[in-house]
């Protein structure tokens, strides 16, 4: 008897009759409530749904759902300057009390005296050397510690807010729709992927293994059988431009279906993803909106959108999320309160 | 009145009342049945019993649960020559038609000739030059083609089966048994990833982002609006020795608490994942079955182990598979069919 009332529990649990008690009989909850009505947001669910549709033309099995964001001005705020390069100068500060040197020596000596362009005034080669400073010298576990630590405490200096505060709500949205559909979802980015693992799992949901970013070589050393693994002031790889088709080569090692990005350092990535088989969705974020974040294209020293690869989107039929028109809210601490 | 029979159902099947009919109200079933019964196979149940008990001492939350395995030796047979190298020489011969000057030319000669030993003869850059000629110069889903149209014809000169079927079914039931705990396996090998990556997700369940290896460089190319990498003849990064914590550290970007390897390469490996906060499992793969497979140890070509390493790992508690006595099959074809 028990068994016969379990598969018939089962049969109905299975069918799925379960789910539909009178009030959820209306139609499912928006997956996008970020997201305001219209065709960004249609080919969106457009494309999502026509690769699940198992029998359909399009349909793409779950382990190809592959998709991959990049994430400085798509994922979280690039302006006025990279977060990452926030934390570089910040660390410059911390840590010329024991390089008096710096006082006199560029790009340091700007970088002490506060120039709000430092990034722009110290050139790629100058930038390399805040970089190379900061991020090498240490353990990759101090590491984690030192970003860690800086990022509860420091704020964004127009939104106050933590800069893991400051990712954008329609993304996070469409990040959990595409792993509610069976995706699997990546960072790629020209950031260093040590910093971004100290908050992407939290921040995105997306575990450090699904994170591809630069990096710097790393030395293995044994002292007092206690092994480290030390940063050394060298670059191993720029995932950046060209670099990320590579970077998804090495680290994924399969084809996207879906991209986003939002500058003219994705062009390669979306290039690349639509190279795919089947249906594939590239898109681009535009940030238009002045009021509610930045607008910028390509003037920005942070985050250069130039009209050549607008152009390009339009005729190859990418999406281009113009942001001041598609997004209902920016930040999560935006988002209405249901 | 049908809310209420799903409620019930519901209730029934979410208590698990379903699954325990008369005939599996017995033990629940080995999940390591090619395991025999001893010290060996007890460690691995009361390591995973113990990490994975809520509010016991040794607790290990799910996403800290990272499990890194070898995989020539380890996960699959490398004797007599890891599987890769064999895939080089029957490349460099299929190839020789377009090379007529191999005839005469060194390392090429000998592989041309047959030489049963070209691995040791060759030497370090004689196997370095088979490696790039026959890795490079196509695209990398050329080479992965190339990769997946020998893994289905070559056979194990020995056991006369495919490649793949030359995989541990000890170690798939543990590979299993510890991804049914929560745990991420991940490879990491010194072989290369472009080539394990064709095999490793039918073969052991891991999807190729979860697959560490030695890699190549690669170039990005567009030609007439079809982009591809090209696989150069440079390597990238050669994930062996020291190299396996910083692979794993690149890669994966979490502190194993469970690693198994085989062989002198997997040293550091092993002593970086010794290093976890908690409880950890370092294990070894002794090839002692001459019989069944292979027995070898200080003395060989392919995957040293040396007595040093075995006496270190008894030194540290490191569990070390004595293959003749604690593997029942080696072999998944030779399971017993229940």
């Amino acid at each position: 008897m028990i068994v016969k009332l379990c598969r018939t529990a089962l049969f109905i649990a299975l069918l799925g009759f379960c789910g539909v008690a009178p009030a959820a009989q209306a139609q499912a909850p928006d997956p996008l409530p970020s997201w305001n009505e219209g065709p960004m947001k249609q080919g969106i669910v457009d494309f999502v749904t026509k690769v699940t549709t198992k029998g359909g033309p399009d349909y793409v099995a779950p382990q190809d759902r592959i998709a991959t964001f990049d994430n400085d001005g798509t994922l979280w705020v690039e302006q006025p300057l990279y977060t990452q390069f926030v934390f570089a100068i910040d660390q410059v500060k911390a840590m010329s009390d024991k390089h008096p040197e710096w006082k006199t020596k560029e790009p340091f000596k700007s970088v002490l005296a506060g120039d709000p362009d430092v990034l722009a005034s110290a050139g790629e080669g100058g930038a390399a050397q805040i970089m190379a400073v900061t991020h090498s010298g240490m353990s990759t576990v101090e590491f984690n510690d030192i970003v860690a630590d800086w990022l509860k405490t420091a704020k964004h200096p127009r939104f106050k807010r933590a800069y893991p505060d400051l990712t954008y709500q329609p993304m996070l949205e469409l990040l959990e729709y595409l792993r509610a559909n069976g995706f699997k979802t990546f960072i790629v980015s020209g950031g260093g992927q040590e910093f971004m693992r100290v908050f992407t799992d939290k921040a995105y949901g997306i575990p450090p293994w699904q994170v591809v970013g630069s990096s710097g070589k790393t030395e293995y050393r044994v002292w007092d059988a206690s092994p480290s693994l030390v940063k050394l002031p060298e670059v191993q790889f720029v995932n950046d431009g060209p670099g990320k088709p590579e970077g998804i080569n090495r680290y994924i090692g399969r084809q996207p279906i879906f991209a986003f990005g939002n500058s003219d350092g994705d062009k390669e990535m979306l290039e690349w993803t639509a190279n795919c088989k089947g249906l594939c969705f590239m898109g681009l974020v535009h940030h238009t909106d002045g009021v509610r974040e930045y607008a910028y294209g390509a003037d920005s020293h942070v985050g250069k959108l130039t009209d050549e690869l607008l152009d390009h989107a339009d005729a190859y039929g990418w999406s281009v999320v113009d942001m001041k028109k598609d997004w209902k809210t920016i930040f999560p601490s935006d988002t209405p309160r249901p």
